[in-house]
């Protein structure tokens, strides 16, 4: 089913002595880059000048530039953005993916950068081109826009936020009790990625109870401590707060808090239920804590500053996972580029008190022990796993996780047979999942140590699944290039993990869901409450048939299909009781 | 005495269309701004272009942009960094002084710049012409270099640190005990602002005991908590860590810890005594702390974040006073562009845990009530004092001075005959000296209140001391325009304060050092340490004679003048003890 096309010479090359060139240099819209409330860079306007004016000598102008329009530069820019900036950075300074900058693309040059982004690598690039999630023109122009300089972008401080900022139902004006018969803590908050929407289905019935507008490509969905809000967030950094109270369960707060973003989550120790929520931005680099209740942004601050080991300085420190301490009022914020582990005690926002703690990079993602104390959390460019406890508020450890990019999520809780309370994460960039000590008390020896690794279906890896109630462990590989892999999941049974070498069976899951178009990604276990089955989103292209298939836990058969027009490109799933109590 | 000099129309509107013409753009410099470890700016090379080949639509490049060749551009940006920088910023935003950005400057126009400069204002802008601190060709300089973008300034991050790092005498090749016959604790650390030295100056003799070679204008020095080591830094970030053990007191550690800096302070919790050092700088804006006996660099953290009212990101968050706490093991940190005052807990370096006070803009310079337990820091730009409880860690008050621009050194504190102990600050604005309540126990209703206000001689104060033995006020002000008022000092009775309005005495300073030439500023008193002597300060241009008066604190009269051609601009005298013990 995989498409392979051929990529022709792109026209500019015949052309470039009579085409329009574009010099984009920071400059242009940097003349005041160091102002506060400086102009921001969505006023950017490139400018077009024709060749025989530009000379060698000027700024951010070299003999080799391609030549591309301002039309063409500004939709390759939001390309880019929706695309590329996640793995490579709105800076291109490179975290899980490459560094983008131009001193490294001009070297490798157009060809080979066309070649990379059609066809992918078992490393983790996804094969833009031959899953027809770009045109062969797409990929043409982001290769040629990415051997010219990014257009800087804008700062997005409180003046922005409040603007942006809207209470669409006021606390005083919502219900005081449940106005539904739905079954909350069995809800199913899914991605629906392209559409700028999420899906609220119930775990029962399989019933797609509404479509939600929001952000684009909703990242995760979190909920607060009473269960009562669902937060969400695009990587336009727009987040929604729906009620789930309501008849029909609706938006009633929203904000913007940057141009990208990941993170969101809500206080949840004892005494802050529903208080504060925080969001961490990829850009600008820095978080912000909210009002529980409206999302009236309070505080932010910025994560720009030193990388922890080599100590200089980081202009682009973007916040990956953010978790809820708890043991203390804490939220706990990953820095990825600067590769620290912020404590941000929000007892008193006025006088915010936040711990610093030097752990590796570039951190990402990661999720509690089976006992919620420890925080496991991936420095994936280091292909090691940081230990924070957060019970004492201290790094615990720092593991090699003896794989390539691991890419937890929020990893997956096993007994082991033979370790005792093991924490599983797979990897973007091999076929191994390791599986990590976390009993101090009872198995000290294997306390933040690989105990076990396994070799599950290929690289491309992005989640492991389990339950404190099931035998099995999942592991998908939606990245990688070969499309059986990528529509199929491993599962291991978790009580032979005794053996020598464990064997895995395989879930053809895009077979299931009876899609032949395409090239599916098969994405993201989630169990229901009860912890008997487990969902798997079927993530097509935008404009073909996606689903959700159900995986019956004890049998490892198929259980239902949901199919449905609205279901479009469908990616993370999040039960509203397991995310809610960190059932992982 | 004041040299009025007429300023000529300068020589580039004549030749403009032959002179050679720089492209100041940020661009230039800033191909690649954003990477860490991106070029420092320290190798911007200004490029020279012909005027004919600058069109308009260059980058950076505006019509009226002046005209300048790159000696000329490297000359006055030598100069704006040690003279201006200082008030007006390294990226010209603006602190203490104003914004310098070219759209302000280019308003106001050549003309008024050089005027300015020339003649100064009496709101604290020295007139560097009159004065003879820079020549008219100086002057006609920097005016024109206002009107063009800065260059901008390097990262200066952890390799920078290490290699300027060096430890002249290791702890272990030092001596055990004192070795020489100085009365350290009555020792005076003297700035020689622009030898680049200190004097060390015996409290009883009077006898310079050695001259030391520093950085650039030393700021201030300051004692660890033992007594030995004495920590001078320079505004171009040199810190010196001298010996006071030695036979010869020398340095046996030195680092540079940016481009510009202001504050150094060294650990005085009890259980870490001369463990750590701390240095805070302009640019670029962060901290370090280092090694108490090497001043190793161990930790850098940036400031540059949100201001904290209005919640935008600042890009030059400048780190002003810093003090050590007596009840937490913190540092306390001034950050003027956010108004946060930062508590900055060494207890634990790897894990460091920083609390941010939301206080007021643009903090600068501070100190302790009696008790120590209060530290009162001035938010110039805003007219205020901030009250910091050290040992609750919160923030207790802002409260408004009255006055203009108040700048208080460490603040003098007096026990007033009706409010009892009160803390004092003059204004760089205007005369008004500002007597805040600092006793909420006995005198609540005057805690963190202003008592009192007193008028003295003019604006352009620097400095007001005082000390717990003395009745005695004495309010400097070096930087009025008027030579008479810039060379006295005015003293207030203490425990006349309870009359109506009580008057001052002047003492005619630089009358009674005997000179005639120049315009020299008296400034800044110190006691010696039993408290019977006060120092001032008369600081003349470079090329002419200086000195130091010392006046007898019961009687008011000159007890002796200290000259020497070693005494080259003396600005900042600290008695080891007072220093040390936070007296004043």
């Amino acid at each position: 089913m995989t498409q392979i096309r051929t990529a022709r010479r792109p026209a500019l090359l015949a052309s470039a002595a009579l085409a329009l060139v574009l010099a984009t240099t920071p400059a242009m819209a940097q003349e005041k880059p160091e102002g506060h409330g400086s102009d921001p860079a969505s006023s950017y306007e490139p400018s077009l000048t024709t060749l025989g004016q530009i000379q060698a000598e000027i700024p951010g102008r070299k003999p080799g530039d391609p030549v591309m329009t301002g039309p063409e530069y500004q939709k390759a820019n939001t390309i880019y953005f929706e695309r590329c900036a996640g793995c490579h950075g709105v800076l291109r300074n490179g975290a899980t993916g490459k560094a983008l900058t131009v001193d490294l693309t001009r070297d490798v040059g157009f060809e080979y950068l066309r070649d990379f982004i059609t066809y992918g690598s078992p490393a983790g690039m996804p094969n833009w081109g031959t899953s027809g999630e770009m045109t062969e023109e797409d990929v043409d122009l982001m290769a040629r826009y990415l051997l010219l300089d990014p257009a800087p972008p804008p700062e997005f401080g409180m003046p922005e936020m409040r603007e942006s900022w809207k209470v669409l139902v006021a606390p005083e004006d919502r219900p005081t009790e449940k106005m539904n018969d739905i079954d909350i803590d069995n809800l199913f908050s899914v991605t629906l990625r392209d559409a700028g929407q999420i899906a609220l289905i119930d775990g029962a019935s399989y019933e797609i109870k509404s479509v939600i507008d929001t952000g684009y490509a909703v990242h995760i969905s979190r909920i607060s401590a009473s269960g009562r809000y669902l937060l969400v967030i695009g990587r336009d950094a727009k987040i929604n707060m729906i009620d789930l109270w309501m008849e029909e369960p609706a938006t009633v707060a929203e904000i913007k808090v940057g141009s990208e973003a990941r993170s969101v989550e809500t206080s949840k120790m004892k005494g802050f239920e529903d208080k504060y929520a925080i969001a961490g931005s990829y850009w600008p680099p820095q978080y912000v804590i909210m009002d529980g209740d409206t999302l009236e942004p309070l505080k932010i601050k910025s994560t720009r500053g030193m990388i922890y080991d080599e100590q200089v300085f980081h202009p682009e420190p973007r916040v990956a996972a953010i978790v809820s301490s708890h043991f203390r009022p804490e939220f706990i914020v990953n820095v990825k580029e600067t590769g620290k582990i912020l404590l941000v005690d929000y007892s008193d926002i006025q006088n915010l008190k936040v711990t610093e703690i030097e752990a590796e990079r570039f951190l990402h993602d990661g999720g509690f022990d089976s006992t919620k104390r420890y925080f496991l959390t991936a420095a994936n460019a280091r292909g090691r796993v940081a230990v924070i406890d957060t019970k004492e508020g201290e790094l615990t450890a720092i593991l090699e996780t003896d794989g390539e990019t691991p890419h937890p999520g929020r990893g997956a809780n096993l007994d082991h047979p033979v370790f005792g309370p093991v924490w599983a994460t797979s990897h973007l960039g091999d076929d191994t999942v390791a599986l990590i000590g976390t009993d101090p008390v009872n198995h000290p020896d294997q306390a933040w140590t690989v105990v076990q690794q396994l070799y599950a279906l290929g690289g491309g890896s992005l989640f492991v699944k389990s339950h404190p109630t099931s035998d099995h462990l999942y592991v998908d590989a939606p990245l990688n290039p070969d499309a059986e892999v990528s529509g199929s999941v491993a599962v291991f049974k978790v009580s032979e993990l005794d053996q020598e070498e464990p064997e895995y069976t395989v879930l053809p899951i895009v077979e299931w869901a009876g899609i032949t178009e395409g090239q599916p990604r098969v994405v993201q276990g989630e169990y229901n409450k009860e912890g008997n089955e487990v969902w798997f989103s079927v993530w097509n292209a935008r404009d073909l048939t996606s689903a959700i298939v159900v995986v019956d836990d004890k049998t490892l058969e198929p259980k239902h299909v949901i199919k449905d027009e609205r279901l479009v490109t469908p990616t993370g799933k999040f039960n509203v009781y397991n995310t809610r109590a960190d059932v992982y």
